[in-house]
């Protein structure tokens, strides 16, 4: 009771971790969601309540009821991070239109039915906060993107669209546009395995970068910021 | 035969019909994809063709078997016209999760299924050409684009992978980012009732923009355009 | 008399003499602005002028001096086309302050100047184009281009202001964003001597697009497009 | 010595007032440019120094004098904030060359000069950053701002081009897009008098935001990031 309670949606190795060290040790609660329900292992601080939830975040009514599940197990959510993604790369000839369809349905139709969730309940309490974990790709199609360009550009407008109408209700949306590959045992093992530990972005500086979105004071909000590791080409 | 091919998806009153006749006049013969299989009354030019098929551009299945019909008819399709769209406008609270995905089934998915159904085909064959009807909604959201804002910056990514994937074999994709409102019976009488001709954009025009489009030289190609009408705020 | 006047300010190799014969063959008088003075050799269609004037387009003065001569020779100019650049390229130590100023003269200043001078009487005509070669570093700095984004990047925002201002009044205002290097001899010679013709933007369908832009219809105007070879990456 | 140290160019009432403030109570000297000298009244922390010099933005030459002052002084400079502005607005027949000139000086010249005075010496030691005050009119162009957009997007693409080239060698380069009204004595009187409180942004959260970005981990950098009030109609 009193604690700060912050969802994520799409909890996992790498940023999804971060996340739940950083708000955990910022003396949130955490409420954790996945598809393989995982658990959080890292040090938590005292006196806060860390559960995970099992729930595709594809599946609107799935995602609605685990949300509910936290709100009730924790209390309200203060702050929801959308870290759900299935990041399916393709060229046209590799990506069907069941694969098309499930890129758009966990980047955007999940953080639509958060947003339906969780938007009216924080704009009568006039606070909260919904951070999403962006791509490049929301930006611009590429040759490799031909799934995850729609699915993340659906996100980031649809993002964009909710910031317009919540932020004059006192709910902070605010969107990352993260450029690079982070680094988690599963990217250096078979994305790039010869790359430098400076290729890789630290996902427990997105994560500080995320909280600090959070306790932004709502007279300079920022909707939307780029992340790349400094040696980036860009 | 020997007649060029112009397929327009999302074929009704206003912009469709100005795509119909423009291209017509121009010498294409014509498939006409529409929801309710609507035919064209337009003046058709000699010995061009003009055939009407009934089709959800929201349903994969569905329009890649009118795209069948439509070449089994007329030929190889040389021109895609991509006009389908939903227009859902609203905010959060005004639009459900079925109304967001079918505003991108028919926004988005339905331009990936006319890829994967025509870009083969026309990357070998070496040419052709993708058009899309995009807005200006495509780049941001808005209080009233909960819905349409996410489906069109998905088509315009989509377009954006695509173009840089199909380009080098021949294929033009553009993407029109038309602003404003269009004139017809519909936004005349319900939209914009009491505004003056000039605040409309008349959709000969824009037709007329996409025919160049479809006729530039591939060392010169646009990508993406605007479109808007000459006193238009913006 | 009679016939429609276009000034070039940057006339020049390449895409300066393509435009000039694009507008010639199109029924205009031609009035060519550039640093040489340098003639017109192209094939003039009967009962146009075409004349040269010596001018430094980042010098204001000297440029509308320029201006007013072509008006006294030709009559009022209809369409204007702003082609001027010095293509300095370089990181922040290859750049002086000078060049850095030097480029941001040509490139922006002189746009200003030339919309101080035809800006107010194409308004009050009501009619009129001022179109100006643009490029990819307007949308985005990169290490090559420290003194060119910067220069570029005004340019475009400046032509994005005077279409906002002066597209009420009936003056289109359009840029192109010229994504890839034009075939000249010079660009043939030095910058890319091992590359394929299709590496290359044909200059004279660039032009073509900018006479398809004077030429649209006010309930339609397109203030922004980029255009590049069909093998171009971005 | 041992202190960190932080130039402020453009020092004065409202941001400039809360960069200082913030960077001093966070430990850092202070040298603080501006046109008329101004000193800083605020709460200073103890054992840092805080120097005032004059000095115009828009002569490169007293500019990086200002600047060798300021390292002479205090020390080798850690953090700069680029701050100077002319806030030149009006419609193109409101501004002259001259205007449109001054503006750019400021806004962009200015920048670039402090770039090549810092930027050797920062990439020399491999850290340091570079943080400018920018503006939406960055992005586009507007009625009123026909100099202002073309000098905020000159610095914005400036600062782009600087960031690609310093960042790998561990500089960081951050641009603020300000999309509102800050909060100070002559914005409230002269600008907006009849506005609440929540109309405008308060410089201090913008500072705090600079001063964030100042200490974020080179593994996870911010180029860009928006700041408006929650209530802002953007």
């Amino acid at each position: 009771m009193g604690r700060k309670v912050c969802a994520i949606i799409g909890f996992g190795p790498g940023l999804g971790v971060a996340y739940a060290e950083t708000f955990n040790q910022a003396g949130y609660s955490l409420g954790l969601l996945s598809r393989s329900g995982a658990r959080f292992n890292g040090e938590e601080a005292t006196n806060t309540s860390v559960r995970a939830y099992e729930c595709d975040a594809g599946d609107p009514d799935n995602l609605k009821a685990a949300l509910t599940s936290v709100q009730s197990d924790l209390g309200l959510i203060d702050v929801l991070i959308y870290n759900a993604d299935l990041a399916q790369f393709g060229a046209l000839e590799d990506v069907s239109e069941l694969q098309f369809e499930q890129s758009w349905r966990v980047g955007a139709l999940g953080l639509f039915a958060a947003a339906k969730a969780l938007g009216p309940q924080m704009s009568e309490r006039g606070s909260g906060a919904i951070i999403v974990s962006g791509a490049t790709a929301a930006l611009r199609g590429n040759v490799w993107t031909t799934a995850f360009a729609p699915s993340k550009s659906a996100q980031r407008t649809l993002a964009n669209a909710l910031a317009k109408q919540l932020g004059p209700k006192g709910v902070h949306i605010a969107y990352l546009v993260i450029d690079g590959v982070i680094d988690t045992e599963d990217t250096r093992t078979n994305f790039a395995p010869n790359e430098p530990d400076e290729f890789f972005i630290d996902p427990q500086h997105i994560a500080e970068t995320a909280l600090m979105l959070a306790h932004q004071d709502k007279s300079a909000w920022t909707f939307e910021l780029d992340i790349r590791p400094f040696g980036e080409k860009w």
